[in-house]
């Protein structure tokens, strides 16, 4: 649980909107949520209930009276704006940051936080100059307003496919397994014995071309035993008189 | 506008949440929306509150009543899932499936639709069966639930991150440019005559290493034409007695 960098968020409006973060926090692996000062009671049943399931880091959430006193033991910040502000600083994207933050606390160097404004407003000033850098979500310029838990999501998420290894791509195949080329091609070959039945089938010069297009059709599906022997059946089934 | 994937929701309980899934697709310049026997009004008023500015996704979208239909004109479909499923397809993370989503339509090769699910069940069988592959956002298996809108989110913010060349870093300085070494050099060095003054400085074994330190300290955090007369600033009003 030290491995991760804390969500800390100022001054949220909604206790709901506070509970939906903690949704998305738990989404994507992180447990630690630290708020300054919340307008609402954030263990309200409105926010156990956005939650959806994440109430025990509502429950461990640690309270602070204003910024500065929830980065006092943090040695690295980060704020997420919405727009370019008016400061002299670092900004990441979020894929960017989450690189960073992942190297960071692998390495042990940092404590580190990640700030997010108030829902109307975003952050005050005052408490980005409290961060190292900047955070920017690359978004629609023409409609980048996100509410609270979507930004904790994405920035999250980036999070957290930097904590796992997922395959780009793979292929499901359940309990049956992948067909061998030779179930394949016997397959392809069977089928070709019963469409030589039809006098379309026996045309000497267009039959080498429709086998390989039948060959090709069913090469190229993966197919796995299971449908292989659907496939036979079709066959049959189509044969019946 | 057409160079982008059609955003498919399959039988949508709550208007509030199409809404929220327009908003989503407008922060990730998405805009063809479908929609698969919606169980509300998707124009209701609660709808266009949700969509918090977003609401010509709504007006433009087009009503469908059964996936099959919303499908029919379309060449390759995406299914998103929560959870692997009893069926045998290509699974892609949702990184991956906006690369090639991206590059398909990039070739003009295919229109593309993606299919998101009733917010209580996700997507049928029946439905996942009519697309040609699978989308599984990577998230934490303890609690990977999303809401509709979320899941529109990642999906959409990784489409949208394939159309733009956003810089994974820069610095901001605004109307202010960053200082040349010289002016920087320069500082330090007036900084020091200013210390040279005091008897703690003028150890002559000590000086280069304090000189060093103070060199790293100023050159290491890119400081702006501005922040430098500033900094002379400083020592004036500290040297005032």
């Amino acid at each position: 649980m030290n491995n991760q960098p804390s969500i800390i968020l100022v001054e949220p409006q909604l206790a709901e909107n506070v509970g939906m973060a903690t949704r998305a926090m738990m989404n994507c692996g992180l447990y630690k949520l630290r708020l300054v000062n919340p307008r609402e009671d954030h263990l309200s049943a409105k926010a156990i209930s956005a939650s959806s399931g994440a109430e025990e880091i509502l429950y461990n959430a640690k309270i602070y009276k204003n910024t500065r006193e929830a980065v006092a033991d943090l040695q690295e910040i980060y704020a997420t704006t919405a727009r370019p502000r008016n400061q002299i600083k670092i900004v990441h994207t979020a894929e960017n940051a989450a690189k960073e933050i992942s190297k960071k606390i692998k390495e042990n160097t940092s404590n580190i936080g990640i700030l997010f404004g108030p829902e109307r407003t975003g952050l005050h000033n005052d408490d980005i100059s409290l961060a190292d850098a900047i955070i920017e979500i690359p978004l629609n310029p023409k409609h980048c307003s996100l509410n609270l838990s979507q930004a904790v999501l994405l920035v999250g998420y980036e999070w957290y496919k930097n904590q796992i290894t997922a395959e780009d791509v793979r292929f499901v195949t359940n309990t049956t397994t992948l067909a061998s080329k030779e179930m394949v091609l016997n397959f392809v070959k069977h089928l070709e014995q019963n469409l030589s039945e039809h006098p379309g089938f026996k045309d000497e010069e267009k039959r080498p071309h429709m086998e390989r297009n039948l060959q090709n059709i069913f090469t190229r599906n993966h197919l796995t035993e299971q449908e292989i022997n659907t496939l036979y059946g079709v066959i049959k089934y189509l044969k019946h008189k």
